[in-house]
């Protein structure tokens, strides 16, 4: 089936990391595999950070394990330095994320390291990947997270995302993608991103971007990325992972509502919305006490809703 | 001071009419005003429908006169009926929409007519409008309700949409609006019915978009709305009128949430966010049992956020 828009579903990584229920490993997989059957061609089911900072993922090489049994399915996973690509690598993941903060001040506070000590780490990555084989080699991309401002620095210039932007891809790392961890982004900025990027790195290293819906702009700038070509969105199962509305929430695009958006529009995601909807409720199921979002499940399907073919 | 984007905020007529409590016509003047103050260059303050079907607006004629005083606002209502016209007249309202329901089904439940006789309803409206003289004679404006489907019908043909309103356009109306009562509306069709009406009714025949957020597509529509060219949306203060949860709600698009995604991509709306924060608090206070809606309110503005000049 062809696709138009890929949907990355992050909610085991992005939103498990944000609750404090502990997901059990099997229900994991129940998710992980219930959604691919619905459809979704990549799933972000892990990070390879020390058990003792999140021990929510801490079955993250057993997930990607599992997932790469699905035939099919890009397995995504985040890292946020060397020693965890070194663990994704020897895992199998398909893909690997490490986040870059464009905000130096958030990158201090959460990672412990300046721009410069980023940078070298990042150059470090891309030489040892350069050491691993071909056929073991996974996509390496740069999460520009924080580019469309921060919590703690305000405004974040977009001269200084374009730039760094240019710095990692001439270090050699495959691709980056445009976070907007504050959500604090609007469409026009996003085009202005994105195309600057685009005009400074080449076409192909930006294809995709990750939403907050923190301020309720999370579709609106979905729209604007599909619009100018890009394929590639990441989204929450039921927004798992924060309240939109509480500070400090991760606020993901929900994505049962960014599949509702893309199908109607015509543009095929290859998932099947009502399914969808069945592996929200097996979620829910699993994670009791943690509240699910999304308008599109509550409101219902359209009457007569035509799937894409 | 220049504007980009007209909001026409429709909560003390929407909002209201779908809400048990009955807002004191003081309060709704003080809502009025404060709104009005706040930038607002356009509010639908009431409908004229008989007080026994719609107790919360029979008040409508007192609202649109006060409102006229507030110099620089546009005084918005809505008519069933020419009956209804005639009393907007009556009260000098600036501006005066009369819903057209493009599924018949819906027209037939909703106001008893088909589409027939709502043509006949509109043909006696226009021949009304000219016999006022043109210094009283409203804006006239044919909403397209149902335009994006219909919860009775389900998918409404764009070509009848189109159809319509180049008929009642020929007749004489001054505009037609397209309007997304049921929350079926998507980016691509919204696009697609407006270009549509542009070519068959004159580029200057649809300028004003009412959507709704039932599916948490709201803001996607408003921005391929704006991007498009389209000058007026509708919004409703706090969402009010219905949780965007709850079928058959209406669940308009918070003027909050879209005053921040116009306002953080440098489309002026003339109003000041943080003073319409103070109107949705002054509105909850009179208000008590009802519940408001809205992202951006709960969130709060970014760090440093910019308004427009």
């Amino acid at each position: 089936m062809t696709i138009d828009i890929e949907i990355s579903e992050v909610g085991p990584r992005d939103g498990l990391q944000s609750v404090r229920s502990i997901m059990p490993t099997e229900a994991k997989k129940a998710w992980i595999k219930a959604q691919f059957e619905a459809g979704t061609p990549e799933i972000e089911v892990g990070s390879f950070v020390p058990a003792k900072l999140l021990p929510q993922l801490a079955d993250t090489a057993e997930l990607v394990e599992y997932a790469k049994n699905l035939d099919g399915l890009t397995v995504a996973v985040l890292v946020p330095n060397l020693r965890g690509l070194q663990g994704a690598v020897a895992s199998g993941a398909h893909k690997v994320s490490i986040p870059f903060s464009m905000s130096e001040q958030h990158s201090l506070k959460n990672v412990k390291k300046s721009h410069d000590q980023m940078r070298d780490e990042i150059q470090r990555c891309v030489d040892f990947l350069n050491t691993v084989p071909p056929a073991q080699r996974p996509t390496f991309e740069v999460g520009l997270s924080t580019a469309f401002g921060c919590t703690i620095e305000g405004e974040v210039p977009e001269a200084r995302v374009i730039d760094i932007a240019e710095q990692v891809v001439a270090m050699g790392v495959d691709e980056v993608g445009l976070s907007d961890t504050t959500g604090y982004g609007n469409p026009a900025q996003l085009k202005r991103l994105a195309e600057g990027i685009w005009a400074n790195c080449g076409r192909d290293k930006l294809n995709g971007v990750h939403l907050h819906n923190t301020r309720g702009q999370g579709l609106a700038n979905a729209l604007m990325a599909v619009e100018i070509g890009i394929t590639t969105i990441d989204s929450s199962l039921g927004g798992i992972g924060g309240c939109p509305w509480a500070p400090g929430a991760s606020g993901n695009i929900v994505t049962e509502d960014l599949v509702f958006l893309l199908e109607s529009m015509g543009l095929r995601t290859g998932i099947d919305i009502e399914a969808l909807f069945a592996v929200r409720e097996l979620v829910q199921a699993a994670l009791p006490e943690e509240e699910m979002y999304g308008f599109t499940p509550a409101a219902g399907l359209p009457m007569n809703f035509r799937k894409t073919a």
